[in-house]
């Protein structure tokens, strides 16, 4: 594990190649999403520049992804944003970012260490989905008042709404010109750029020419901002980056700071781990590769805390950037090195025209990557799949919207657990028959299948456990009302993956009221591990009944096969 | 449902006489618990005999056990004591106490009305049975210095020690003479009483006789006291009852004393509804009939309300008081009626006698009963099925004893279902092949199976839901590489009880993955409810593999068959 050098050895020059042009075309990318990511987080711009530098170099250190694009990212910069606004009074935005950063670095190291990497099958598909639409709403609405230069802000609904209404300068025109014309050059560009240039270049070339397209957007702003001296009238402009001094901006350790943020810095971690790791399976199907949920914990673990000791912010997977890096031609984890030195030299050439970079082009940024984050299909699927779950996702999309993050992951993952609880707690009961000329049995009320007088066979369509132990027998008797001259009650135990101790209570309990009955309880196709179980708790001391291999073995002949007990 | 009063009309001689005979022997032991259990509660003695009158009525009325003994039970006076401690400045203990029980009640009535019977389930046997035998030692820990005469107080260990470790008179010699003697009397009477009058009667008339050694104890205890002055001399005694005034106190309408209560009412609502279903269910199997979890709680949540009313305490189902009925021939819930009859009509001729009864024969009138209440065996047995079940039930047995009732029911719920969670998180996966001369297929592991090349035969023993679905594409692909040549996966999806929205996004993943590898998915025995759901989902817009009805239809002629899609 950790770095493997040997895995290094065979690294030549035609993966050397392939990575650096993929880094390349990653770090345009990266340079305007960096400085717009930091400020949607209320954040300097760059705060958003460091976290494109170590922390690339650390998930490459300890991350398994090949291809994943670290970095600021819109959803966790829009949490950010929101946990900043509990930080005590006093702390200066980027302080408590540098903590979240710490604290959610050290928790996912944490959770790598205690092997927690399942905690992220908390967040459910219809949650993890409901939450990044209604982040994207969220960013898409806190954008809009940068890209008209209102004086607003806000990272939900109501706040960016009450802000703007609230506000002296609801718009600035030239302001709005900017952002309107830079909006549009992307979303052409972005639609229409490689159809253009592959007329005259290879689809290759032209793909890879047209991903340029950011930065000649980025360059014309700039250029043409300050030809026309745009501060002074009146647009709101980046502003000088001050001096490298990362020395001097280290996590302050005040204490109630460090408590302050630890709520928020949980649910950042667990966004942080869960999305990450959707974007690099999502690459690993596509690549055919495998990669290690604890690993990408170690990765994202070792990138927040490099950007909290280099005055960085939170970051996580990009989904954007880890395609381009892909489609670019990315082999290996070098490319984020490469991504990372690329900043580096960038930000030493850019530094100074930066300053006169109008924010409205960030927004503009920001609200282009956005639009391409929707995804509507899924609110679909999920509704005609199941409308629990389809408004589940609908709930958590505007919960984030109008409360925050917040409630809408909290909401989200309970209401999944209840669900999950409420339908274990109702299992489908069936009574069971032969299927002609097989020795496979199904419910009487779907197929045409023959009984045998006296005996009853039946499915319970769920493990035995505490949720719904408490009704086996119900269940059971009742169906023996129906057929009231049974002698024998077969339990087909396929579908019982798990019996807990409140199940065994129950399966007793059920074997005592079928045995004063004088009918025996007998079993089929116990599952190994469960009759393991069966057998450690001591069930031979109670249990009279019979197990049998197959149903089939059950039904035929119960004296002719062998007990499995 | 509601009172039918056909049921009624078959109610002739032969069972009013035997349940008048059960309502006696009940009222002999209703008449020292009620006013012990009032006293552990922190009350007045007549909260206990008011619980004893109205509630049981209405339980009769809407209830559906027939021979529940409803009242002032143990576990639910502890948890009124603690509750009563959060209760705002001011407020009388008596007056907290109503409002407890007017608040469970209408909790229980809500429960009822929306169906929520299944909240029941929450509670798993080792939550239960471990909360359930804290609170008996908390019980017994609390009694101990009313039964030495010491002032001291609580009802749980850190309290009761603290506050005896710091009293001023750890004992009174002669009140704990009063004690010790009525709880080896009491003791006595119980283990041999029956046995020494079966020397002269029938075995049914010694257990009747034996059952009203209580009563002697009583009387004889109330006769002492009195000829010899024994409250002059330092004894605790019940003192005077006052009038029965039952419209001065009814709970009043504080909000603030209300909202302090909630919590606890919610609680004590639960505990009641489970403790009692319990009790019924157990009293159900062994005569024979089934109960009804809504009527049950209605029945409760009527007797709750009539407590809350009519100056009582809050009232659940007694496991003791229920089999004495049942024993001593009860037939319908009119048993219930007679008792609150005979406890009205004791109250008249007991209201001064009982002024001089020494509470430490109450405090042993408690003690031995909940002697009677410790049942070990299911910690050893929980332990041996499972050990991380048997430490939960110690876990809950130790925090209720040690930091009290809400404690340890948070912590037993929300540790039953992060274990249930992680469980169905981490599902069994066996390969699987043919058991020979047979059509059933199991684990290549555990069984001698035979397999077919090219073709990999798996079962996944989980439903595949938002807490594994992430694995799913993984714990294939794992076994695929143990089998490079495979050209067909046959999941077999008897175990699968249910496919949640993540699950079939997996299953959608894992299909495109191994299609990606030229490998067919297909599946045998989905479920009818699973099947149902799929199309409901519109699978078939991605899904090329073949549906069959039994595993070995799948494995043995993959074309012979008919696809079930």
């Amino acid at each position: 594990m950790r770095f493997n050098v040997d895995r290094w050895r065979g690294y030549g020059q035609g993966a050397f190649h392939d990575d650096l042009v993929a880094a390349f075309v990653v770090s345009v990318l990266l340079i305007p999403q960096s400085l717009a990511y930091a400020l949607l987080a209320g954040l300097p711009p760059q705060a958003g520049l460091y976290a494109s530098l170590l922390p690339l170099v650390a998930y490459a250190a300890l991350g398994s992804s090949p291809a994943m694009g670290v970095g600021p990212v819109a959803v966790i910069a829009l949490m950010v944003a929101q946990a900043i606004g509990d930080a005590p009074a006093g702390t200066t935005p980027h302080a408590a970012a540098l903590v979240l950063a710490a604290e959610a670095g050290l928790m996912l190291a944490l959770a790598g260490w205690l092997r927690l990497d399942a905690l992220a099958a908390l967040l459910s598909v219809p949650v993890l989905h409901g939450f990044e639409t209604g982040a994207a709403l969220s960013i898409l609405l806190s954008q809009l008042p940068v890209l008209a230069g209102a004086s607003a802000h806000g990272s939900n609904l109501p706040q960016v709404l009450q802000s703007w209404i609230g506000t002296q300068t609801p718009w600035v025109p030239l302001t709005a010109l900017y952002g309107g014309v830079a909006l549009a050059a992307l979303w052409l560009s972005r639609r229409h750029a490689m159809r253009l240039l592959a007329r005259w270049l290879s689809p290759r070339r032209a793909a890879l020419l047209a991903r340029l397209a950011p930065l000649v957007v980025l360059m014309l702003a700039m250029a043409v901002a300050a030809a026309t001296n745009a501060g002074a009238r009146g647009v709101e402009l980046v502003g000088a980056l001050p001096e490298l001094a990362w020395g001097a901006v280290l996590p302050p350790l005040d204490p109630a700071l460090w408590r302050a943020m630890l709520p928020s810095a949980a649910l950042i971690a667990l966004v942080t781990f869960v999305s990450s790791l959707v974007v690099a399976e999502s690459l690993a199907r596509r690549q055919g590769v495998r990669i290690s949920p604890r690993r990408e914990l170690a990765g994202l673990a070792a990138a927040n805390l490099a950007a909290a000791v280099s005055a960085g912010m939170p970051v996580a997977g990009s989904f954007t950037r880890s395609v381009v890096n892909l489609d670019a031609g990315a082999r290996t984890r070098m490319a984020g090195v490469f991504t990372a030195v690329l900043m580096g030299v960038a930000m030493w050439l850019l530094a100074e025209p930066l300053a006169v970079l109008p924010t409205a082009v960030l927004a503009a940024t920001i609200i282009v990557a956005i639009l391409a984050m929707f995804d509507w299909r899924p609110f679909g699927a999920a509704w005609r799949y199941d409308r629990v779950e389809g408004l589940l996702m609908a709930v958590v999309a505007a919960l984030t919207l109008l409360a925050g993050v917040a409630w809408a992951l909290g909401v989200g993952v309970a209401a999944s657990i209840a669900l999950l609880l409420r339908r274990t707690a109702r299992p489908h009961v069936a009574l069971i028959g032969r299927v002609p000329d097989t020795e496979h049995y199904r419910n009487v009320g779907r197929h045409d299948v023959q009984l045998i007088p006296g005996v009853v066979g039946m499915r319970i369509d769920e493990s035995l456990l505490f949720v719904n132990a408490r009704q086996l027998s119900d269940v059971v008797l009742q169906q023996l009302g129906r057929y009231p001259d049974t002698r024998r009650v077969v339990l087909l135990m396929s579908p019982v993956n798990r019996i807990d101790f409140s199940g065994l209570v129950a399966l007793h309990a059920l074997h005592d009221a079928l045995a004063a009955r004088d009918v025996r309880l007998d079993l089929s196709e116990v599952k190994g591990p469960v009759l393991d179980a069966l057998h450690g708790g001591g069930w031979t001391r109670w249990f009279t009944g019979r197990v049998y291999l197959s149903h089939h073995q059950a039904m035929e002949d119960p004296r002719g096969s062998p007990d499995l007990r």
